[in-house]
């Protein structure tokens, strides 16, 4: 999508730019390593994209954009120290190169520089920006520890997952776009539209990866196949496998849940179960239910649908649906 | 001091009531365990004594105050985990009794939760009380970060000392002094002098306790003697003597720090050194010459000399002078 480039460049210029040369090196050069080992950007872009759709001046938008992309990152460090990742997005984890502490350290140096990163804007702007920016770093860790907790937790229900990715994963897109129509001046009620127009992509996105963990094609997706089966996690097909299976299917899921082995039958065993109970249909209905609450906020919005069509694109390449 | 056991009773009261009933409890419960907890809780008193004395109303002042106590205890969470320590202030660590994974996203929480205690501040007031905390935050990271260099390099300079105890315990006090000035609406001027008045108590506070570490009455100060020795910290003892050793003594002093052991040779050899090169006495000038500084600034601020009493009285006690 050409549109993406174009911001995709801004935004890849502003993280040149303002690279950190702070000092000590030793706590701003593991900063620059994984901002430099670029995703693929897509939050400060939804910054920019929701700038320029309430007819906000982009270059106000830049630096608090990099914000959501300091803090998206500060994340990544320490949930990969959480899940002792060795890799993220092919190269080795910052507590791997640079050890624990300072995998901490400049974690917590990343969040408060993206504070930093809003200092350009007026203090009404500003108030209003890190309100959102903060309290959307709460959820995500209030997100982070459900996640953590269901690994142990015996009854998950599906509001209750829900609740999870919508802290994890929805609202940090959402606040992206929020943020971006606020400093467009896009009044309230625009705001909410297209935050929950994030929300619901986030959520309708995230539905979409446990799905394709399993149902995917794995030389697109390129993850291994079934880790969340052989990871035990309470994904969304999970959810409503237990719902939906016999009394016997439901032992049998449990009995493999309860196991952590990389035996083939496992991901077989539940596989069965899970197409059995027809989760692949009910999940992409879930998907696409998520979608149109987000197309249904986009609409509610008063500007010229020609504008929103880069909206409903990234929503189409983010479910991986042909636009 | 009775002046500062009222506002420890203001604080007290403050973290009682707004101690953290949000979900989920996993991830709150720590933050609580730790801040009732209670260390001294000076910082927030700084808070509280600054907005007094440029005739602030101390009750705005109070949520901000406890954002500089969170912020605090952040800190403290996250530099158990990187010091390895079992205990703090006599119970257990966070990371000790809730695991590494919730020490790690309790405490970056309680960093998130700390910018929410500004925002009852109008956006102007809000604004620049949220920078000074931004700024002094990541000073706190670049003073840990230096701290932890230290342990590895060669040649530590008076000069990096200093400025590595500024940025970890100078920075924080002073800008609690600044934070209650700004709130108390005090100029420009005034906040600079306020801050640096605890900028330099705080230097002095910590050359004291490098002081103490060795010379002081262990019963009175509460640790291990001379554990900066046995741990090979280079505190200013050990850069002074270096500095004012002849090179036999020097050699010795590299030998002892080159090796972890808890001989009490090793003590012994190293506090002969120090005493022949009157160390003591020149830690002690030190301490003066900071405590002078703090002083002087106070002393510029335009405000009726019989207001200022009770921050002598906090830098004697923070000195362990008589007053």
């Amino acid at each position: 999508m050409e549109f993406l480039d174009q911001y995709q460049e801004v935004i890849s210029k502003a993280i040149t730019k303002y690279s950190f040369k702070d000092k000590p090196q030793e706590l701003y050069e593991p900063m620059n390593y994984i901002i430099s080992n670029a995703g693929k950007r897509l939050r400060p872009i939804m910054v920019l994209m929701s700038c320029d759709l309430f007819g906000g001046e982009i270059g106000k938008a830049v630096k608090p954009a990099l914000a959501i992309e300091y803090f998206h990152n500060f994340t990544l460090i320490h949930d990969d120290i959480m899940d002792e990742a060795p890799l993220r997005r092919n190269v080795p984890t910052i507590h791997t190169v640079y050890g624990l502490n300072t995998g901490i350290l400049s974690g917590d140096g990343l969040l408060l520089k993206a504070y930093k990163f809003f200092e350009d804007l007026e203090p009404n702007l500003y108030k209003a920006c890190v309100r959102v920016f903060t309290h959307t770093g709460l959820l995500l860790c209030e997100g982070q520890q459900y996640d953590i907790n269901f690994e142990t937790q015996d009854n998950v229900t599906y509001e209750e997952y829900i609740r999870m990715i919508t802290y994890k994963t929805g609202v940090l897109s959402a606040s992206s776009f929020e943020i971006g129509a606020l400093i467009a001046g896009a009044n309230f009620r625009d705001a909410k539209n297209i935050f929950n127009f994030g929300k619901h992509i986030g959520i309708a996105f995230q539905i979409m990866d446990d799905y394709l963990d399993v149902f995917g094609n794995q030389k697109d997706f390129g993850k291994k196949h079934a880790g969340d089966i052989y990871e035990n996690k309470k994904t969304v097909l999970y959810l409503l496998a237990m719902e939906h299976s016999t009394p016997d299917e439901r032992k049998e899921l449990e009995f493999w849940y309860s196991k952590k082995t990389d035996n083939v039958d496992k991901v077989y065993g539940v596989e069965k179960i899970f197409r059995r109970t027809k989760v692949d249909e009910k999940t992409l209905r879930l998907v696409e239910k998520h979608n149109q609450i987000a197309h249904d906020y986009l609409m509610k919005i008063d500007i010229p649908d020609e504008k929103k069509k880069p909206f409903i694109e990234l929503a189409n390449y983010l479910l991986r649906r042909e636009s």
